[in-house]
């Protein structure tokens, strides 16, 4: 008889490695594995994984690569909103694990698979994002999640394995680690505190350049399209090139604690230098090309944006919507940018564009000019103010 | 026959000294001046704007301390709400001249003047704000303001007070500060362009210090009350003192560009060591006691908050409603934040509060615990993305 | 052996009948019912319930009046917003079911009870609603729901309760009604296709009035204290009072469709003549009364609190910081309005209020003033269109 | 010597005549005049309007049909947005001004025009709508506005003109009508109060049907295409027909106060049967069709846009940017509302739609469905009030 089949997010971890022997041994199923690069994994990482794979005795492994479609459908956004959740973190794992597990789903109805799996505890974001987006595109496949069902200890999950004839690491790293291409983010002890910062050593990127130098960036409606005057057939070429200038700097660091999806607090370091100097970079391009009321909106719509990504919301068909909104109000956010980085820190020096409101060809802040005169300021000042004094007047 | 009385705005600058002439020698009025300090004057300088003062031939000058009212009207709400305009500016200048403008109507009507001056060009905010202010608390106050209505230049302002026998150095300083309690702003000829970064003798504050310091914020209810556990009878005594400690290491420092009142882009530097650290810092501490939704209101809440008071629109009632809930919401933001300041930056290390909503006692991100199950979370994506599942049936 | 104690949501129809009995018989429990009024139910009703309870044998029936209690703590906030969900419906259900539910926690813990029920089915809101308001004020109380977990029919139910003795009537209504002070809703097989209105016959409250009558309602800070100048001693009567007169004109019926807590579209009837009055008629006063931008961000907030409510969160804190902004921006909402009253419809005639910014003191509408000037307009109309003037300058 | 040409926005009324003279024989200008229809006028109307043109001695008038450009530019915008000015006015008169302003700019810049006029006074939102949208599409245009400047009573405007031998009827209206496509508005002496209805002979619509019946609106994304299954060519002609059907039932009349662009409250009637039913057929619609925060947002959305483009705004890009959110979100928003009408009132009665998500293939409201189990909802209802059942741990 036919064994059904299963796709399994694998990474290659302990809990992953877990489910490949659990899915097929005890449950009896054709076990596809999966791994999903959003531009984290060289080609070195994937290789290795796809050992530990075969190592685990899958029928099949896949490994798809997301960057470009990552990019296109989620991170253009991201930036066109300049999006730091709570003002802090460019949602580098939360963006990413929306895409894979849309990848995944579409891989699992490719193959034609009657289950799908994931490795998540009962304790995070990520089991949420993967059962609502797999129900979304794949509601007739059967979600296994055996890590958050079984409540396997660490020891328990070792033991299990070591009896199935698995030989593998079962050291844990002190720092979890995860790497795309919109920042990678670092959890460890103290991140389960609400009061220690992450020791020196804990940030996977390094100090390695010193003094400082200047980088410019190229914007195109709202794309990064070049660096230093270099141009790229895709903005994650720009993307990545960004990165290699300026994580030597050590740059991007901080850490986030906000709301889980779950309702709990959670606190996660990231380092995301491009990540962050793309969105200041872009916003100070915005600050000078947008109307008032344009940079409003889409802070409020960005904001939301973020949010409901980040809860694991993509295909809520609003986020199309807003996406039209961001798309359209990039029309004129084209320009350069240029920033200076420095060890741990950069500075937005300015910016250059045809479609600057600053020109001073219609009137330079605190400088007298010819399309305004004082009296029209003080017809204005009278205009604007006067509910407010109507108000104070009648009300005392 | 007895002269109409005049309160002037006074600085002691070229404008106002001009302005301080004019009125009592051109338009035969009896000219009071008077200067509102809201924390950025040392003694001396004060001592130094009187002297200017008498030497124009006032009748009277006055000083106002606003420094703790400016604290208790204004400032505490942009701490509560983490105002930075455009996600980046701490509003120094725009808040302190509201204060400044309510301050002198106040003393306008408080010595039964006729009129009020303010030496304001045409093409700026500060006019704006004066304006409208006087209109609210003093609209049977006429306004004056020579500078505008004159659109003299520099030079001819010199030469016409030379004729009135004024002595003084008339040399233009090459960078305008404006200073005050939540913070320094600097213009000068790189800020009217788009593109050029601040030269660092540019900024008044140098780098000083060396190292790397740890430093201990504690708020009650959202206002600062203790720096490294030494208390303060006022706030603004802390500010200041978390200023001498952090300025040394030339923190805070950025441009920002954002909409004047008057339609055109403003390019501004600042400084603002004690400001961006407070902001930052209780940032921290709401995002571990807040919930999702009191954060992501007040945000809003704050952001239109930080706008209108720029726009000189603090007499608007609806910036008390969003004061009494600014207030409201910080009913359990107490507690201590750390932060580590190094030369040009500064990192949160993270909190301690008793109203931690990341107490581990109710779960630890990515760890289990026995208030929910991971069948709990099964049951809540489901339903939690339900409406989704639907709409992409209903709509393929 | 001592029974444990357990708190009945008792409403005396088949659902909560089946749960008495269940609760007693198989669970050996001992059953204390309760029922909370929030101005729906008539003393002789009230009794009818309290008969029904002790027939299905339990322990000890209580009713617990909630009328001014709902009023003060949620029903005053939704006149203050005037909170219409979808711009349609007064929320009368969503918000008496928060208050009952909060009510019976507190119950629940006075008795120290270790067990509380309720007789939702597991597809409305209600459940919702109550599990979470019970984790939230009783979370050491276990929650039973015998209809949802046995998922019994109808019948099945009937035949155990006949099976246990229980004579009563078994007929379905054809319609299902929810009476309370803030509207009564209406639900039958119409209102579960998308297309079909509801039946004269299916309302509660006929037509009975002919002709049209003028009725004023007179509000002190946002609160309803007279109808046609007769005081009262709490805004409760003031709201029953002008039921009585409005409801024989059939006013305030309507059908609204919305989102439902668990994501699927919900529809319903309801009647609300006074809620509807009341809130058109305060939306009236608050539009004389309040500034431009106090009546659009309490628009904002009030949307918002009105879903959070509906979702059952009204215990999220952002509740109480939203309620302290509408208390205080209800500071001048005081003056009479005047409603003409016609079958099946009304008309808000206009308002009188010592706070009205129309005053004609300052200026009416398309009729020359002092205050300002032609000139003045022009001024502004050029500064207030500078920036869109700028952006086609440099945009073309 | 050739004379200088202007364009004047020429209504036929008395403001607009003494504007045409003035022009001609004071300031010997050639004069243009221009009449823009946005479908408030008939064919005689528009003659009659040309008459008085010439006998004002025009050198050219001319019509410009705006109606269908009008519906392509804004009033679309509308009915996606469910525009309805503080919840109660469709914006009428302010949408048309606008759209008009626009026109007969375009029309100065064909022409040539050195000048354009319009006969607004101090006192109105008209001014600044013409003003800032002149200086917008043809800054080098000026802009002549006698009646704003020479401030001139009834009588004197009469007596010039009698003076320079035009005869016509001064007698002046009881209400000033404004007539548009997208509604009437109508002004009198009652609206100068804050507490007087109008009288029912105001209204330039009376009651002419009895009564009832039921009419069936279509729309296919958004756009009202079909009335009754009879389709149109332009959405303009559905409007128009539904006008024919609906206003003899005296529908959508109501009294609307708000905050006008200068500051002061406006208080204004207006009858607009087609347009408030087809914004409710379509917000039903709408409710059935789009999920929870795609309602939500459009509502902000559209409440903004209303707003801004009520105070002449219309230029700003981020109106642009709305409207691509506006049409993408009507994706779906396709299908048959049907409404019943009666004398001065209507009722959405239902809605059909193959973008139903009230489908109850997924679960209808109240009834229980193999989607999901009262299991997973009392999961989702955990953890939903998680994070409300940690703060009241927490802070107790």
């Amino acid at each position: 008889m036919m064994k059904e089949k299963v796709v399994l997010a694998f990474s290659g971890g302990l809990d992953t490695s877990f489910c490949s022997i659990y899915l097929s041994q005890d449950l009896n199923l054709e076990v596809h594995s999966v791994i999903v690069n959003t531009g984290g994994f060289s080609a070195e990482e994937l290789a290795d994984v796809e050992r530990r794979a075969y190592k685990m005795g899958v029928t099949s492994h896949a490994v798809v690569d997301e960057t470009e479609n990552f990019y296109n459908t989620c991170v253009r956004y991201l930036i066109y909103g300049n999006v730091l959740k709570n003002n802090t973190y460019p949602l580098s794992v939360s963006a990413e694990r929306v895409s894979q597990a849309t990848a995944i789903a579409l891989y699992a109805k490719k193959i034609g698979a009657e289950y799908v799996a994931h490795g998540s505890t009962g304790a995070g974001n990520d089991q949420v994002r993967f059962d609502m987006i797999f129900n979304i595109i794949i509601p007739e496949v059967k979600i296994l999640t055996p890590i958050r069902d079984l409540k396997l200890s660490r020891e328990e999950e070792i033991k299990y394995l070591k009896e199935h004839g698995v030989e593998m690491n079962f050291e844990k790293a002190k720092y979890s680690i995860n790497k795309g291409i919109w920042g990678t983010s670092v959890g460890g002890k103290e991140t389960l505190t609400s009061h220690e910062g992450l020791p020196d050593d804990a940030w996977p990127t390094q100090l390695t350049k010193e003094g400082s130098e200047k980088v410019t960036l190229e914007f195109k409606q709202g794309e990064l399209i070049a660096i230093n005057d270099e141009t790229f057939d895709h903005p994650t070429k720009a993307i990545q090139k960004l990165q290699e200038i300026a994580s030597p700097y050590a740059i991007g660091r901080d850490i986030h604690v906000g709301d889980t999806i779950i309702g709990i607090k959670g606190r996660v370091g990231f380092e995301a230098a491009a990540p962050m100097v793309i969105i200041k970079a872009h916003h100070t391009l915005e600050k000078h090309t947008l109307t008032k009321w344009q940079l409003s909106w889409k802070d409020q719509l960005s904001s939301f944006y973020g949010n409901w990504l980040h809860e694991g919301q993509f295909h809520d068909p609003v986020m199309r919507n807003i996406e039209a909104f961001l798309t359209n109000i990039q029309q004129n956010v084209s320009g350069k940018v240029f920033v200076q980085l420095y060890p741990y820190r950069f500075q937005v020096l300015g910016i250059e564009s045809a479609h600057d409101l600053m020109s001073n060809k219609f009137g330079s802040y605190g400088e007298m000019n010819n399309t305004w005169t004082g009296e029209d300021v003080k017809g204005f000042s009278k205009i604007f103010g006067n509910q407010v004094v109507i108000y104070h007047k009648v009300n005392g």
